[in-house]
């Protein structure tokens, strides 16, 4: 089962997004988990080769079950930051890095998913949300299943 | 890959424990993820089939990489609770449940990863605590690997 850590750095109200070249959609840096790694290696790792920024404040936003249509499930941990050392690279072999303000970020196109966990990671840093995403081969939601504190709270079509 | 979820629920200070058949070692109860579940639908379901309990103030505590020699890694993630709807089953086919004061459950035969985990989520409900363990076939700990709140901050052999 593949597994992917992405984290959204956050430094005065933008968050520092990645325009990759397929459709132009965006992300948050990341990619996937080297065997052995623990969930925070592989996002520390991984956010520094993209961005060249150590993350030195990430902890666990959300975690997130991703089923896609006639694929294997996933798994997607993502981290929320707001300190780093190094710096910030020009470019990227994934794409172009954005810092992109807080009021602009939920807008741009992206997958459905991954705005819902951005969303959180913004407004609500402290609570680790879970939940799975069904898919399909092209990334388009078709359906999805929040947690909520206690219970399911939430399931849209 | 194999995912399991497992649950610390804790009371009065005891922790509901589960005695299993195999070598009478202790474990919280728990147990395999299914597919498209997330980690809280999977650790509400499985602690839910051993204890007779609903959790219902579950969160995640912590998320582990178990690298086991000579056989696939695997995850486990760890959630805590205090609190719970319907009634404590008397026999469970896994084992048996025992109630442990706080001062006892550590002393306990378990795994020693299972150690660390039980403790971080008695004494830091609050952290999500990361990190991988290597073990042997057996279960003996060989190695383990303690992600900090920023960055790596202990490594033992």
């Amino acid at each position: 089962m593949q597994r992917v850590t992405n984290a959204v750095y956050i430094k005065n109200n933008h968050v520092l997004m990645l325009k990759k070249p397929k459709r132009g959609w965006y992300g948050t840096p990341g990619g996937k988990m080297e065997p052995g790694e623990s969930i925070k290696q592989s996002v520390l790792r991984e956010f520094e080769e993209e961005t060249g920024l150590l993350l030195t404040d990430a902890k666990l936003s959300s975690a997130f079950t991703f089923v896609i249509e006639d694929e294997q499930e996933w798994m997607l941990f993502t981290f929320v930051a707001q300190a780093s050392t190094g710096q910030l690279l020009e470019e990227t072999p994934e794409g172009e890095l954005e810092w992109v303000p807080f009021d602009k970020v939920l807008d741009l196109p992206m997958a459905e998913g991954d705005r819902r966990i951005i969303k959180h990671a913004i407004s609500d840093p402290e609570y680790v949300l879970t939940g799975t995403f069904y898919y399909t081969q092209d990334y388009i939601l078709q359906k999805e299943f929040i947690d909520g504190p206690s219970e399911l709270v939430a399931e849209e079509e």
